[in-house]
């Protein structure tokens, strides 16, 4: 009998060489049907290899990372099978999951394989996948994988296996039905998992990622355990096209980009700064609350700045190149992020511990190369404006101000209507402590205070260890947006490199000079990204206060519109900003025009109105909702601001 | 006779022979006094040099430009007589006047002119000015010229006969006393009118300002008509370095520069961060009320974009060299100014003259290279923020855009407390069409749009031909601060090239596209100059609504801390913000400090003030009034605030 230990610490005894799928079926056959593999001893196991000796066990299922990944894995060597079917003589390098899904790079000889193609591959795997064929597990030696692929006539296989045995790994193949895999597994039990698929794409990519050597296929796909979910899938798919960013970004007016300015570098139009502005103004104040001081700093320094933060070393072959001057032969380089110059401003005049923490806060635009091939919309430019701010404290004072930080992110993310997020800590790996710089005391210190301060602050929070950056702990915000999509926004990082670099102090209590510890921070991240989520949650209906065009009046006739621009003026002694749509348009083509501009409020004007003083209202998802003065009107505004 | 015109029109008959000076007593014993030269046709003459025929003359004094120009120009020969006297054997390059006084170069041989020998040069030039020696001119031929400084053996002079030679020039020489100078003139009549006289400096300068040459003793200096006005300079001069931007910055902790980031890049710390949020947000506001439209644009432009816009050519060697990108061989520019990323903006879509004018405003900061030595304070900087946008209208809506743009401008400039300005108009000139480019008829247009604008707003103005730019007309704001000094901001800038050389356009109500007209304008001109004129302007005394910090709770004992934290958390109700001085320092102390940093208020609280919820107000400069509720304080605050 072995002992079998839960997540939840209870341990349970089993015979020897039982399976995870032998577990589950012990506690329920409900969790039995769904358990894909199984994390054995912090490993993913199949959930049909058998445990012989005393092991802590977690059960994966679709709704675990790990059990996912378990899925997608089988479902590539399932497509695998499906192409040598179809594409007799194809050759496989290498098919893993991804977050979201899988794909498989092959060598298709004399074949294209085109996305006219997807629809057999489809068809073959799921009549693959309702043969139930088990993945089974083959460890074997490294002769004879070799002496197999040779058989086969698959170089890249064989070069995968040059390279393990260089390593000294272990062989293990895979086998389900007519198809062998070299492959490290874990798998699903068979292939009748795997109930609905979708093939999604299909691109080139070059054998180990080496433009040097030979262009292979990649195809990627997507399976799930119910058809329900590909449907789901499907029509979320579909949505995140609706709401695209860079299709709404040009609809609504938002930003533009220019080949003439350059790529990556948007270009901020009226309505889309006003919705920056916003954002800005409403952190501005609750920063402000917090104790936190703007300055503004230039958007270039000298190469030296870099040298002395340790940034030119790391980064400075893959950056925007300097910039010299005509005469005096001096480098500046675009400031690819605010910290330097903020040690500098904490550095131009001595401090006392009764000056800390000092946080200082910018909008901080910053330029970084990204090659133009990643250039994505809003969301991976080459300038951006963090919403930055650096905090300069003393170690006790840690925990209080992850506290503060905390407040202020969660404050600012649920107030832009963001309900579901995690806190995810990155610590350092305790077996490898010389990878880190600073003290053990320093570091024991900053990852207690994390700990405790999400815990005070009642976040949900999962734990890496080893995904501390070398210089400091940190958290991320892990939110969920409408699409139930994740984003990793507002990271809180620690920092015991810079002051150090820089050379930082404050004078103690005790009269010494101490280094002070740093946390950098920014609830949106940048705002060009922030707004690029921002705009896929909502859709482009954005909460009331941040709508850049909060209303538009829309006169029935040419003859109100000296009544529409009256109301107009009136609107906005109360704040509340729109436009009129003067055009000699019939009223039904306005209203169309301005659902799909989403602005919140129609506002429609004609002779009764005119001669009432009022205004019929339109709310936008809501149609009409009655007629009312303006006062009413800013009223019912007000009660809808938020 | 002949016939002599007026500025004002008037028509007298003279002798032929007369002199600006014999005209002047013609007219008042009181004038005849302080003419200095005369304007005839356009060129300024000695007030005593015969007029022979037919002209428009107008009568300087000390209170024009040109009268100064020649009194301080007379004053240089007087000084080079009085040098000549004190070092023989003294050489002479040029001596002009300046916008501040005079300077001569020379090469006082083995002699070396120091600060310490300015006693001894005014003494001398006050005996010479005594003695009323007439300013006499003679025309004289070259060959004569050179003689006369080849028997004198001044190297530099028979240079500049050289080159005089060559141009065909007229040559005359001018006398006084014992001193004769190569000089086109003009003089006042003799130099008893120079009554005050101090020099002010000796500097270094190469010959000619080549740096190959040999170097030159600049010799500075300036005089005044009465010694009263000497000594209101002198207290001036004494003001101005007490209120020096670069030593205020630092003392109220403003702005920084650090040699890390580089010189000439500002680094607004949080007060003077806040004092250029507040400037800017006012001016958003304003801007809103008069239909402009904000817009944020990238740092950074394709060398593409000013090859477009012309400005590579004009200035790319003298600016920031190009950035270049790791592996596309991109080619980027700090941007120098914001027009050509907003003319992208305006063509990223079509327009209908029903959009215009469309008003398109950013604050921008933009990056203009510098040499090190011409760098000062935030008066020349190598990045600034200009408080920028581009106007597109039709040519018919010019002069309406202009009269929004002189309110604005004169609104904003008010508001700051400068109350006296002037409008210098710049418009080409008539003689050289072919140095413009646009129609005619668009000169006209636009120059007549000028010229009504101002008129009707009712603005003091100055003209300028052939002052314009070639792409178009402009006018700039002359504006006099505190101390009497003239700065030149709010320039308001026609431009047909930007439009054309972007091929921008819009559909006219003919159906037709046509080129729209662009009006650059910036209000402060940038927010780093304006801010260091508004420092020297109000002596780091700042209007109470611009002002960073509004008061400071000074509790007469820690005892009362508490207390002063409540009344902080009260004011920021209000909307009021300050600080509470809660060091364990006399109260006598910290009243002293808080008048060092300026602040408006001082609330000191002690025992009564607490029992019945009050604070004692001290006002900046007028001391003690009174003790009253937050309540109080905030309304007396109020009425105080602008």
């Amino acid at each position: 009998m072995i002992n079998i230990t839960f997540p939840d610490g209870n341990v349970r005894q089993y015979e020897a060489g039982v399976t995870g799928l032998d577990i589950a079926k012990s506690i329920s056959h409900g969790l039995a049907k769904k358990v894909l593999s199984a994390k054995v001893n912090g490993e993913v196991w199949d959930a049909t290899r058998p445990i012989t000796e005393d092991a802590t066990v977690q059960l994966l299922t679709w709704d675990d990372k790990d059990g996912k990944a378990t899925f997608w894995h089988s479902s590539a060597h399932l497509m695998a099978e499906a192409l040598e079917d179809i594409y007799p003589g194809v050759k496989f390098g290498t098919g893993p999951s991804t977050d979201g899904g899988f794909y498989y790079d092959v060598d298709p000889g004399e074949h294209t394989i085109s996305s006219d193609d997807f629809p057999q591959i489809e068809q073959k795997m799921l009549e693959l996948a309702r043969q139930k064929n088990a993945y089974v597990r083959k460890p074997i030696s490294i002769e004879d994988a070799i002496a197999f692929y040779q058989e086969k006539g698959d170089e890249y296989k064989l070069e995968l296996l040059e390279k393990r045995k260089e390593e000294g790994a272990e062989i293990t193949l895979y086998e389900q039905g007519n198809f062998t895999d070299l492959c490290r597994g874990p798998h699903v039990p068979d292939t009748g998992y795997i109930k609905a698929i979708k093939i999604t794409k299909v691109a080139g990519a070059y054998w180990q990622g080496d433009e040097n050597r030979q262009q292979m296929t990649r195809v990627y796909g997507i399976t799930f355990p119910k058809q329900k979910e590909l449907t789901e899938y499907e029509t979320m798919i579909e949505e995140a096209k609706q709401r695209d960013h860079r299709k709404l970004g040009t609809e609504l007016e938002l930003f533009m980009f220019s080949d003439r300015v350059g790529q990556g570098l948007p270009m901020w139009l009226p309505k889309g700064n006003q919705l920056r502005d916003r954002l800005m103004n409403f952190l501005r104040v609750e920063q402000e609350k917090r104790g936190y001081q703007l300055v503004t700093t230039p958007h270039i320094g000298k190469k030296d700045l870099y040298v002395t933060s340790g940034h030119w070393e790391k980064y400075g072959e893959d950056s925007f190149h300097p910039i010299t001057t005509p005469k005096e032969g001096e480098e500046f380089l675009l400031k690819p992020m605010n910290c330097p110059h903020h040690c500098e401003i904490f550095g131009h005049r001595p401090h006392s511990y009764r000056d800390l923490p000092l946080r200082i806060a910018e909008f901080g635009t910053v330029y970084r190369y990204e090659q133009s091939g990643e250039l994505h919309g809003l969301s991976r430019v080459r300038g951006f404006t963090q919403d930055d701010a650096h905090i300069f404290c003393t170690p006790d004072q840690l925990k209080d101000e992850f506290l503060n930080v905390l407040d202020l992110t969660k404050t600012v993310l649920s107030k832009m209507g963001f309900a579901d997020f995690t806190a995810q800590i990155s610590l350092r790996d305790p077996e490898k402590p010389e990878k880190y710089i600073g003290s053990d005391e320093n570091w024991n210190n900053a990852e207690r205070a994390i700990i405790e301060a999400t815990a005070e602050a009642g976040m949900k929070t999962t734990t890496e260890l080893g995904e501390a950056a070398f210089y400091g702990p940190k958290l991320d915000f892990m939110v969920k947006d409408a699409l139930g999509r994740s984003w990793q926004l507002g990271t809180i990082q620690v920092d015991y490199n810079l002051p150090e670099r820089f050379e930082l102090e404050y004078i103690g209590s005790d009269n010494q000079a101490h280094r002070p510890v740093m946390i950098h921070r920014a609830p949106f991240g940048s705002m060009e990204r922030f707004i690029s989520i921002l705009i896929e949650h909502t859709g482009g209906k954005f909460p009331l206060w941040l709508a850049p065009e909060q209303y538009t009046i829309l006169p029935i006739s040419d003859r109100f519109n000296d009544y529409a621009a009256e109301i107009e003026q009136e609107l906005a002694k109360y704040d509340i900003r729109g436009t009129v749509d003067d055009r000699s348009e019939k009223v039904g083509r306005k209203i169309r025009d301005a659902e799909v501009k989403k602005v919140p409020f129609m506002l429609i004007v004609g002779e009764k109105e005119a001669e009432t003083g009022a205004v019929s209202v339109r709310k936008q998802g809501d149609g009409d909702v009655g007629s009312m003065s303006v006062a009413e009107f800013a009223k019912y505004f007000q009660e809808h601001l938020y």
